[in-house]
């Protein structure tokens, strides 16, 4: 089994409840089912938003959540983060109070799952961002990768109706977080990168959801050079993935894979 | 093939691309590519949200979101539906002016794709509702079902990475629509519904995408009575359901199904 730093809450028994099922023969089952529980997160005394979440690692993905909305630019900036498991309430406090009314008067709700919604003006914070061109990655590191990451025992497998997003160095899978929706999940990689200020220069991120112009955006703004995904893709996220030379790989199984963007990182070993 | 009253849009070439994409071999193919278009809705002069989707039927997508999110209730309330294709922008008219600026401060972000935004006081709108009781639908119309629509030339199956909706009967499919996120292919249906003020007591609804809480609220909000997925479910989903005497089906491939509420209604013929 791989040596992940973070793995899937599989063992957290509150991300998921037995609930009885009947099946098409008329037989009773228990079967785990995962949880969904509202989370709201404030910015100091100002409401942002309620999320529909698992519930595990309210802090990264209320870190994540306002990094990815362009809230929040670095871990300096929070003095202290609540979490109210009872109320289900977290609290993200800064040193500067900020307002951020006029911005959450006009939001753009994405095709994304989840979390599905980034404030019109995301793209212009990625426009600076340049990402690095000097690392690699061999075929035979992303068929290994992908077995590591589908192998892993995660709550996909044992529960289902769930994302993960995995952060990665080349050779090997590092944190694990799943969600319900994917945009939960990749937020929760962005509070823990902005939280531990991982360099990401040469890492990779897998994602178990689709490849849509948002993941691609929030991608980017973690300045990370290399996105994959099992799943499939858009043509707005491959437009975007060119233009910022990004590496974007999708329909990632077995050997199969497909380079939309950024093939110059591919070495075929 | 099965008569559709409305089938995929998978003859309209807007709604796709051909992309670059270069296998794990190297070798170059065009593949089709699902497009991902920002549309903006207006209410009257308010502007609402962004929405990302494929861009087809987007006269059912502002409608059904508008009833979906509680700031429509009734076609005749409409006067006007203008689609502006250049502009990206559908306004819908209505003959009393309405604000929702206090709606639009509070929302909930939910774990659905796309579109994944309810506003809070959304369940309270469908406390009252009282789903018909004396519909049954049997195992082997279900097989068949599933069957009709899995069979269908779909964009789904030519292009991926995108989710299906489709409205029927308990033995016929009758509306199929599709899009990024798969709520805006139920917003699509709920649209539909309103504008051709079709009686749902005796309809089926069939989702190739998850279960979550709003996708239960939106198909009790639409007063469907039977709730299908060949994909998984989360708790609060079930507990919602349950309580509001939906019957909700997951998992259903080939002859295996979940009923996870509403039994009442499943005949084991």
């Amino acid at each position: 089994m791989t040596e992940f730093l973070i793995k899937p809450s599989l063992n957290n028994k509150k991300v998921y409840k037995i609930k009885k099922s009947i099946n098409e023969n008329g037989k009773v089952e228990n079967i785990p089912v995962i949880e969904e529980k509202p989370l709201t997160l404030y910015l100091n005394n100002q409401e942002i938003v309620t999320m529909m979440t698992i519930g595990d690692y309210p802090e990264y993905l209320a870190l994540g959540y306002l990094y990815n909305q362009g809230m929040l630019h670095a871990y300096s900036e929070v003095t202290k983060i609540e979490y109210h498991n009872d109320l289900n309430v977290v609290v993200v406090r800064t040193k500067n109070k900020t307002n951020y009314e006029k911005k959450l008067k006009k939001k753009v709700n994405t095709s994304g799952c989840a979390q599905g919604t980034v404030f019109g003006d995301l793209y212009s914070e990625i426009e600076k961002i340049k990402l690095n061109k000097k690392i690699s990655i061999s075929h035979q590191q992303l068929i290994s990768l992908s077995k590591k990451i589908n192998m892993e025992p995660s709550l996909y497998l044992k529960v289902g109706a769930i994302h993960g997003c995995v952060l990665c160095e080349v050779d090997k899978p590092l944190y694990y977080f799943e969600d319900v929706g994917r945009h939960n999940a990749v937020d929760k990689i962005a509070g823990l990168i902005l939280q531990k200020n991982i360099n990401t220069d040469n890492l990779v991120f897998y994602t178990t959801g689709r490849l849509t112009s948002e993941m691609v955006i929030k991608c980017i703004k973690m300045q990370i050079p290399i996105l994959l995904s099992r799943s499939g893709f858009t043509a707005w996220a491959i437009e975007i993935a060119k233009k910022k030379n990004l590496t974007m790989i999708g329909r990632m199984k077995g050997k199969r894979l497909n380079i939309l963007s950024g093939e110059f990182r591919f070495t075929n070993e």
